[in-house]
């Protein structure tokens, strides 16, 4: 099995008439996906991304990223949202300290990606003393963040080695033909990758948007590619019962209609704390409008069993946990024998610290089912690219599916502009001048 | 002003009358506090603290401090929940990179507050090439997660410098006289400090716990306490319009009645992140029991704006924000005017980084309310070890208060023990064959 959707410790709170109530629905959601017949169907270019995607451009992608890894130590991401959340789960999911420390692959940065000064001067100290190279990723260019960024970013590199020089050390991944960031980047001979017209942000990870940092960070994209390829091919029946992202998406759905508000995604290893933040958005854009939508959480375990963990096991009963765990983390730690005996726990030694891990979840599992918490179990087979490629096609794929069950269309966002409007009037920006007056009129 | 708490994007939301309402209920809950007449009494340690703390003690924290600066550039804390979770938060609140990084003070690391493999292989490769000192934080000594750590750190100090050195680059921060490893430190000749028995795990950041590591990491001890000490003085009227630490508690509670589940803590500045991971066990383990409570969730705004921003816009309203703000970051950088404005940003230029957040805060705020958010603000004067002493005792205070509003009991934790159990009998630790033998029963 590469990935496992266990049901075990759902079963005292689904019934199996449940799962039989919602299938018709989700083959009916199933043909609006695959007849690209439902709202956002203009969206859908993710869907045949693993197989489809332009082979020329992917060739292009390893060459840039051979040259990057020659040309500097500090590999700098502007992007915010979906131009840089998937990246960032990526890396941080496959590259153990040693692997990205031992100088073979430069560092990812992320800037673009906040309005901080501190977090933009913290970035510049780190810098002097490397060699940087940027990838500036934004469909439009206009976008205020990483605009920002680009702007300081590219005197930085443009002080530091001359424009002809900086212009080489600059990617830029946008829209293929139109917007003032693609024409820019001609005229300074800027190379340049396409975010497709028919992917959205949350959904980009697998175009140039995520492949061309993280192959720079030295992870192997071929092997990425072909777990999402071989997860599409494994999700696409219609019947839920042979298709488990259609299964999770159902999971979800029926909990939710039950009361269940928060979803908890849970790991239980550091390295997927990122990949929880992409996972937020994936979920949480896609689902949240029109007045619905779980609201998506994360814990790390057993760290915050001493943090939320009281909270999950007897606070208010508006959540359940989906646990997303990995068998074979590629590390192992055997617990010694001590002497002393301090701690009581010679009983543990010569146990490698992963059994461990595995009963402290089994361990949590039960009180969190006993306290009422549903739980939804992932399982994926180990830490590698190909698993990762698998998990991320299987939740774009659930992802969509659930807002469909739920009623919205997974693939817009309307709610993002609200603060940017009142942002770009307050800032007197042209063509904001009524809004401005109105704000202006509001007493608070 | 240090800290301001700005209701003027709650007035839609709560009106005056209700704060009259709750107002009596709030004279009650201090009156328990204050005559220690309330449940969970014997934990109020955390009240007097900043006032009256070992003095003693603090001089010697502050004398190891200098010597583990000087023995070290490496300083690991092992501890986990309210035995790590305020040293990080104060470290990265207050440390940028250039200031951690230019090898003035040593690194702080953290073990033990997890169960993973790749973490310890990362932290260990880490330390090969480097000079390591190490806190070890644990009451009894026995909590599994830092027991197993401090095996295996103990075991690598002893290896790199032999058992003579390693025992003087070992400190422990634990019960003051009972429990193993308070016997075995004696035994060793470890340097030892005092968690108070009347300061639970997450009221303990003030005390030897945080303070060590925090004055290790060079910040200005005195300093925060002092900031603790003036808010304890600030905030210690029974009135809640006199009081804003119980007005928080209040607001809190008043819309968790009308049905707001969820609580976001928002951030503008990446430096609060930590932060906000304190702040959730403080809330979340002190409100979480008997059914009840607010979840806290945190996000980084303009981050998030472009991920959780939908679902806080336009998802299901159960949900009301908390903005952390910090007026003077210590930080600045200016947007430059940029001849191609390719971005049309051209109008930004010349003006702050932070009069750009601060505009995107105030955008914010009025989209959220207008989307039926209630926010509640509170401002921070400045990134400074005194704000953030006085901030956290305002919400230490603010959670004890509203921990009796809701009705329950703020200082205890029952349900952090459910897993453990499990897993201890899962593991054949002795004394747990009964619920073994119940759970290999069980058919799940």
């Amino acid at each position: 099995m590469i990935l496992k959707l266990n049901d075990k410790y759902l079963k005292k709170f689904i019934s199996e008439h449940e799962y039989e109530c919602i299938a018709p629905m989700v083959t009916v959601a199933d043909k609006m996906l695959r007849e690209k017949s439902g709202l956002g169907n203009s969206f859908l270019g993710w869907m045949d991304l693993p197989e489809n995607y332009d082979k020329k451009e992917f060739e292009r992608i390893k060459i840039a990223a051979k040259r990057i890894q020659a040309d500097c130590d500090a590999f700098i991401v502007i992007g915010i949202g979906g131009s840089y959340l998937g990246t960032r789960a990526i890396v941080d999911f496959l590259n153990s300290v040693e692997r990205q420390g031992n100088g073979k692959y430069p560092e990812i940065y992320y800037a673009g990606c906040n309005i901080s000064a501190a977090s933009l001067n913290d970035l510049l100290y780190i810098c002097e003393n490397k060699n940087v190279c940027i990838n500036v990723i934004s469909k439009s260019g206009t976008t205020t963040e990483p605009a920002v960024a680009f702007r300081i970013l590219r005197a930085f590199l443009e002080k530091k080695y001359g424009v002809e020089e900086a212009n080489k050390r600059i990617y830029v991944t946008t829209d293929k033909a139109r917007g003032t960031l693609k024409s820019f980047a001609t005229q300074q001979g800027y190379e340049t990758f396409v975010i497709p017209d028919d992917v959205g942000g949350r959904f980009s990870v697998l175009t140039a948007v995520g492949l061309l940092p993280v192959a720079v960070a030295g992870i192997d994209i071929d092997a990425l590619m072909q777990g999402a390829n071989d997860a599409r091919i494994a999700y696409s029946s219609a019947d839920l019962n042979k298709n488990d992202a259609y299964k999770y998406a159902a999971m979800r759905n029926i909990l939710y209609r039950k009361g269940k508000s928060v979803e908890l995604l849970v790991g239980y290893e550091p390295f997927v704390g990122t990949l929880q933040e992409w996972w937020k958005q994936l979920f949480g854009e896609s689902e949240g409008k029109d007045g619905k939508g779980i609201f998506p959480a994360s814990v790390i375990f057993s760290t915050d069993l001493h943090s939320l963990g009281q909270y999950i096991q007897e606070g208010e009963r508006i959540l359940f946990e989906t646990v997303l765990s990995v068998n074979d983390t590629k590390s192992m730690y055997t617990i010694p024998y001590d002497e002393a005996n301090i701690d009581g726990l010679n009983f543990l030694a010569g146990r490698d610290i992963n059994e461990l891990k595995q009963i402290a979840m089994r361990a949590t599992q039960l009180a969190h089912i006993d306290g009422g918490v549903p739980n939804i179990h992932i399982e994926l087979e180990e830490r590698s690219a190909y698993c990762l490629g698998y998990l991320i096609y299987f939740f774009e794929l659930a992802c969509a599916m659930s807002g469909y069950l739920l009623g919205v269309n997974p693939f817009d966002q309307p709610g993002v502009e609200a603060y940017k409007k009142n942002m770009f009037a307050m800032l007197s920006k042209p063509g904001y001048e009524e809004l401005r007056k109105a704000l202006e009129e509001r007493n608070i």
